[in-house]
This record gives structure tokens, C-alpha cells and sequence, in this order.
């Protein structure tokens, strides 16, 4: 059965023949490699065109901004994973991706927040009135506001202050940082607390003033985790902390389902 | 109970507090974003140091070379997946990165084989003698010889040229390159057929010349793998084709096991 | 940092020790292992319980039901990355599963949806009356109906009616079947069109009827659908196809972004 | 381009048309569901015909085995990844069956061990010959012998013994059975130390007795364990441990890397 839409017929990322692949148009080997970055190439990839200098500095710093903060769950999964399965590395590399990113949608839920409300700053409305107006919303969907907030870092997210001075820095700052901060100073008059800024918030702020498509948002946190998880992986095989992460969760939990009267669990397990 | 290696308690990657992140012992906030690449950022997370500019150069040609060859499977089993789901884009993701990242384990092998070879050298044998050495244990062992030969790119993978030539520019090519060469000369004797070095094998050759770690090879391909997923998702949903390459596959396979007599099958499924 | 909730600390579904393994406080060897089924191990871990003879009917008719569909966008997606790797066949299972499961939400969408009927009517409102406001609520916030419809079934789908049969047989058949059906009824009226109970809203409808809990309806064609794909890539291992379907997927697709002048695609690829 | 094999066109699993399943050329609708259980329905899809009920047995009986041990590494990073990303509950399940089968390769390797074996004493070796000549062959490549040994269960793993049971029961105990105890005596003469058979090398001893294939032993793992997670996710969901689990897991490990003089960890990360 044919099912869904079947008009589109065409792809404009890549091609190739013996002798030459093309990407978004250039010739891969003669014009990209060793002439362009890494971050160069996931921008024209994502968007069909080079970046900027500015542009590039900006992509730089949201994935360096978001890649690395220690051992969060996804990382412990991760490492306690491959610690059980070591003839299954590219197995659970592969797994393991998949782990780490889900929970990376915080970006783009960001995105689509100071989106909304720059769409009606651009109908006329102020940016307070906006503000208001989307908060509401989402307060009353009960939604969480998506990039204020950190369990650990309760003033200042110190990478959202940085990734905004960078936007400055790089003449990109513009109408998606303008929303972010003002949003941070109404939050406690319209939520009845503060909540700072986070790494979640200010990546689109930052990116969508500087010309990245909203919907490829989600891709900075994947690839940023990635290149952690990368590193992980590799500090697991050289000095393995998997079984250890392993041992200390088990021990934290109890079993309080039933059980015959005579039984003893294993004191070790 | 306990499994496995319990003597290890630390990790050397990150920490935080309040208003720090700290990565492999930086300020991540004052002292890497927007200062650092994120190519830097990729070599610092995984070998503990920042790259010099002819490492940074030759990962960057590495990262670049492999990202993109269009609708290849994996690619064409994320879209197709993506197209089925589009409600849930995130577990989308999650698994597409998994189907993606489990056919780049070559650059990896390659790797080992380049460093077999090159432990042989080390040890005082000629590269020939070495490289027949090890290339005769591969065939023993019904083994593929990882790095060589391309269904596309039968001459010469324009690819895997460019990063030897980049390895020369950088000035960081050196006894893994030297291999790669000569094992591709030899081939045609050792294996009764020429195959060039492809991208999987230029890799690890400038790469391990650089000083990169070879447990981390595999990081390359799946990182730059990502990033050509991340635009090929985005393309997805801008101008879909999932559905239109899942019907032209449907189309191609017949069903050949048993039915009843008057059974028929629908004509297009 | 500590983050989330800390103050539960217990589980009730298995503990162990040297010598036995309880599962919902049952003896594993003794007393599980072939005295029951696999179905009825399915609903004693889920549920804490044993089935009666009529719930483990039911789970298994729905298991049965949704397991296999043909070469679906998911097991074509799963073929192709085994194709493409089969030297990582235990991380392309990892990964697949994956791609597999992504595409399941339906039966708990469709659960939830008779849930909310199934409360309404519960507060004293006709079924007609309660499905009207639920689906004058879905189409309101530009929901799909979940449960209904099929692209390829589109007078009955066969697996839909025969499970209300089965929910009449053992005896289970209650207040979700009966609101699936009056939902059946009212969709021209509501919505424009007729669409079919389908397969995905059957299996809640008699599931829950059953005693299945909601929470846990994504279970099914989870497990059902795992089935599948093991045979599938049991299939794939002694009779590909991966590679026919990624071919005739990659013919479909033409390259309309920009190339030089000179360029020729190359003609198979 | 076209890659791989080419020839076959054609899968046997399953077909359909508007009003009508076709499964292993069964009709699903009107034969199998509320006909068969879903254990039949698992050895029709894989071996293409329906089981014995010996062999439905046996098969129940592996199932049943391996399903559930408590909070092992897959599930315990299975219900992190949940907790920390609760908004992407399908992505999460994605991912974590991903997780949880890479581990999971020990039936099917150690269905091969006693397929190797069964196929020298089939050449009119005995049994103790052949072992002692596999074993001998796995011990040089340095291998460990798969089936046997487990960390826990130290003594007998109380599920193999019930499994080996359960084939003398249904009559279906033959060779592979033979072999596997057989094995068990020898290993202390052979390899230094005694190791007891496992539930991972039971299963396919009572299996491959069965006449169940030996590619698709993996499948007996995957399936048995993708019903305790859902178990799991589903306590998680009402009786969330992931963050207990994670928090705990933090506590264990230090931060060794470098980092100014005059930095404090956080106290509670």
C-alpha cells in the first residue's frame, strides 16, 4: 500500500559518482576537506550554505557549551551499559547513542518558545506583552517554560551568560536574546519565582538570532552529547567505573514485593 | 552482587559546582566557549589535551570527509523510519542514530590493522615484510582487509587521497600513512586484485600520525555520520521521501511463502 | 546534585539468591519455569498478578494480532541497516529494536482515548454523549483519532473484529468495547468520514476491558512486534533483501541540489 | 550503486491485501488469533510452522527463564534514562530496548559451542573428545566458554536445572542436552576451575533438542527481556528509582582530573 505523501521525489544534500561525491554542491574532497571545519561542514549540511565567520563562531559555542557536564544519567547509562557488554561495543555504541539523546529536546522546545514569542513582537506587540501572553499559555497547559531553570546551577547558568556575551561578540545578538533575558526578568512575577536562564535557553537564543533553522536545534545537543559519550566510552575501556556505578544503584534499592517467609536476599546484589 | 572490575572510583572528564563546569580541568565557561572550536573541544574531551593546529586540522579533514555520502542505508533506514513516525521525532532520533552508527566500525578495524603492522616495523621488519605478514594472517582468517577497496569509487576514493595529502600539508604524516601506501601497493599481489585505500583507511593513517588514541577512531565516523543524520532529518521534514523509497523497496520484493489457491495479494503493497 | 524524586527507594518485581530467583514472589525454577507461559510471565511481571485463563486469551489474541504486517516501513528499515552491517548483527539488533519501537504508540494513544470516554461515562453521561465531547476535543486541538482508520483495511480491518469477538467469547467484553464500537458509529457524523476500529484500537478496548493496566498497553506491540522483527532478521540472514529494497529505495530518489555544470550522477547508485 | 547481494527477491513471512493477513500463510484474522498463543505465533514466525506442543513448551520454559533478574545493569540504566527523560517516554523505550539486548548474545554463542560440539560427535567422535577438543580450541583464542558460570549462582543456576528438566519432561532431550552436562563434568579437568551451566547455555540445550533453529536463539533473550522492561518502565513510571539510582551512582565515583587550585566540588553532585 502506498501511505503517506508520495510527491516529493528528490534529495538535495548529496550525490556522487566514481570520482567525485558532492555535498550541498561542492566537491567534497577538492573544495571541503582540509579547506573547511567540522562545524563549517555541520552547518552547510543543516542549511546548504557556509557559515559565516561569525555564524561558525556562534555553532562553536553552543556545542561546546552543552556537550560536557560530568556523569548525568545518560552518561551512567551509558558507561554501566558497556561495562556489562564489552564484546558489544559497537552494539552498545549504538544503543547508547540512542540513551543519551532522548533527553535532549530541551533546545528546541526552547526554540519554538522564544519563536512564539517573537512572532508576536513581530505582529507589533512588545516584547513584555508577548512574554506574558506565551507564558500564560504554557502555564495554563501545564507546561514547563523550557530553558530557565537548573538543578545545580540555581543563580547564573554560567554557559547562558557566556553564550550571550559570545552573541554580542559576534554582532549576531539580536531579537531571540532580547526575549530570553526579558523573559528571565518576568518569570518571578509570572511564575512566583526566579528561574535563570539555562544552557537549553540561551543555545536557540543565541542560533536563531544567527540564522539557524529552528528545526535543526535538536542537533546541537545530539552532536555535543555525542562527542561526550565518544569520550566516555573510551575513559570506560581504559579505566572502567561501569560495575562500581552498577554495585552503588543496586545497593540503594530495596525489594518489597513478596516473598516466602524463610527468605533471604543476597546481602551482596 | 558485585561483577566485574570494582577498583576503580574515578573519572578524569568533569566535575562542577554551582557556578563552575570544569572539563579535563578548563573553566568551560570562561575559558572554552567561544574561545575553543568545537573540533578543539572533540580532541580535548577524548585525550585530556587541547590539539595543536595540525591535529585540529587533521581531525576537522577526518570529521568532514566522512560525514556525507548520501542516501546511503542507514540513511535511507532513518528517513524511512522518520517518515512512519513523525509524532515521535525524539525516540526517532534516539533509534536512528543506533541504525546509523552500527555500520562505522571500519575506521576502527583499519585502525588496528595499520597498527598491527606498524608494531611489526617498530620491532625492526620492513613495511613489506610486516604488511605481508599481517595481510596473510587477515586471509587465514577469512578476514576482509579493513581500509581497502569501495563499490563506488573503484580507481581511487578521491577522499582517502585529500587526507594523505592534508597528513603532508599539516606535517604530521608519518609511519601509519607510509603503510596505508604501501599496503595498497602491495594488495594486487598479496590478494590477486587491487583495492584502493578508501576513507575508512585514510582515517586511522593520518589520524593515528597525529597522535590521535585509536580507541576513539570509531568516534570520527559516528560523530560525522550524526551530523549528516541531523540535516537529513531536517530534510525529511521539510520535503519528505521516507514513504516514496519504502513503496519503491515494497515494490521490489515478492512474497514466495505459502497462501490459498484463491489468494490475492494486494497490487500495491 | 541530587535531582527529581529521592524518596522511593523500593521495587516489588524480583530479587534474588544463590539459590533462587523471585519474581513477583514467586519462585522462578520452581515454580514458573514450564508451569506457565511465556503470555502469562508477561502479565505476572506487568501486573504482579497471574492471569485468569480468559485475561491470558485476550493478551495473547492481542499479541498474535499486532506481531506481523509484512514489510512495514520499520522491518524494511531493520533489514536494510542488517544488510548493510552484518558483522554487527547484535548492535544492529540493539539498534533496530529501536527503529522498530518508535513507530508503536498507537494502542496506548488509542487507551487513553477510551479511558477519557470511559471516566465520562463513568460520571453518569451516555456513551453518545461522552464520545462526542472527546472527539469534538481531539479534532478541536487537531488530533488524530487514534484507533481508527487504516491505510491498506479500509472497510474492516479483519484483526479489529476479530478481537471484540474474542473479548465476547472469554467472557471480558465490557464498557472499552462497547465505547469503541458506538465510536465506529458516531465518526461519520463527528468527523466527515467513516473510519474503521482498527487494529491499534482494538487491542486496548479488550485489553482494558481485561484488566490490562493503560499504562502498560505500549507493551504489546512492543513485544509483538520484537517478534517479528527476530524473524525477519532471521530471515534476512538466510535470504537478503536488505540490499534489493535499499537499491530500489536509492532509484526512487533523484539529486536536485546543486552540482557544476559537468556533473553526471552516477547512473546506478 | 549497487552493494551486496542482489539475487534475492522475495520474503516469506507475510503478505496482505484489503481483507486478509496472510502469516507464514496462515489467516491471521480468521486462524490464529484467539486461536494460537503468542508463543505458538513466535515459533510460526520464526521457523515458518506452527510448534508441537512439546516444543511450545520448551519454548515457554526459556522464555519464561531469562526474563527477569532483578536490577541488572540494562535495567538499571533503562529506568535512569526514563527518569531523566520522562516527556520522551517512547523515545526512552526506544532506546532502552536498544540498551538492554546488547547484552544479550550468550544463548545464541553458546548455542554455537554445543553445535560445534554436537557436529564432531555427529562425525563419530564422542562426546568427551569433542569437548575436550572444543573447549580446548575456545581456551586458545583465548575465549571464554559460553553457558557457563555465572556470578550469583554459584553452586547451579537453578533455572538451568529446571530448564534440563523440562526436556526430559516433554521428551524432547537429546544431544545438545547430553553434551551441555557433559561439558559441565569435563570443565574442572579442562579449565582449572568448576563452572556451572547457566540459564544462557540451558536455553539452547533444550532448544536445539527442540528443533529450534540456532540463528534465532538470540531472539529468546531479546524477546524475555523486552517483557521485564516493560515491567520496569511501567514501576518506574508509578514508583520511580532511576534518580535514587543515579544519585547513588555519583556518589561512588571521583572526579581525578585536573582543576584549579581552588576549586570545590559540588558536595551533592
Amino acid at each position: 500500500m502506498k501511505i503517506g505523501r508520495q510527491d516529493q521525489r528528490s534529495s538535495a544534500i548529496s550525490t556522487s559518482n566514481q570520482d567525485t561525491i558532492l555535498v550541498r554542491g561542492h566537491d567534497l574532497a577538492r573544495e571541503l576537506i582540509g579547506t573547511i571545519g567540522f562545524t563549517d561542514h555541520i552547518w552547510l549540511l543543516i542549511t546548504g550554505a557556509l557559515p559565516s565567520t561569525a555564524q561558525r563562531r556562534v555553532l562553536d559555542g553552543t556545542l561546546v557549551a552543552i556537550a560536557e557536564h560530568g556523569l548525568v544519567p545518560s552518561v551512567q547509562a551509558s558507561r554501566m551499559t558497556l561495562a556489562a557488554a564489552p564484546e558489544a561495543l559497537q552494539g552498545a555504541v549504538a544503543a547508547i547513542l540512542g540513551c543519551g539523546s532522548v533527553v535532549l529536546g530541551s533546545a528546541e522546545a526552547a526554540g519554538r518558545f522564544l519563536a512564539e514569542i517573537s512572532a508576536a513582537v513581530a505582529g507589533g506587540v512588545s516584547i513584555e506583552a508577548a512574554a506574558t501572553r506565551v507564558v500564560g499559555e504554557y502555564r495554563a497547559a501545564k507546561r514547563a517554560i523550557p530553558g530557565y531553570g537548573h538543578p545545580l546551577h540555581k543563580g547564573a547558568d554560567p554557559r547562558a551568560s557566556r553564550l550571550l556575551q559570545l552573541g554580542v561578540e559576534t554582532g549576531t545578538s539580536g531579537r531571540h536574546a532580547e526575549i530570553a533575558q526579558a523573559v528571565e526578568k518576568l518569570l518571578p512575577a509570572l511564575i512566583g519565582r526566579p528561574l535563570g536562564l539555562n544552557v537549553s535557553g540561551a543555545i536557540p537564543a543565541v542560533l536563531l538570532d544567527a540564522g539557524y533553522p529552528l528545526l535543526a536545534l535538536k542537533g546541537v545537543p545530539i552532536l555535543a552529547r555525542t562527542a561526550s559519550l565518544v569520550a566516555h566510552l573510551l575513559e570506560e575501556q581504559q579505566r572502567p567505573i561501569g560495575f562500581v556505578m552498577s554495585h552503588a544503584a543496586s545497593q540503594a534499592i530495596d525489594y518489597d514485593g513478596d516473598a516466602p517467609a524463610d527468605f533471604v536476599p543476597s546481602t551482596d546484589a
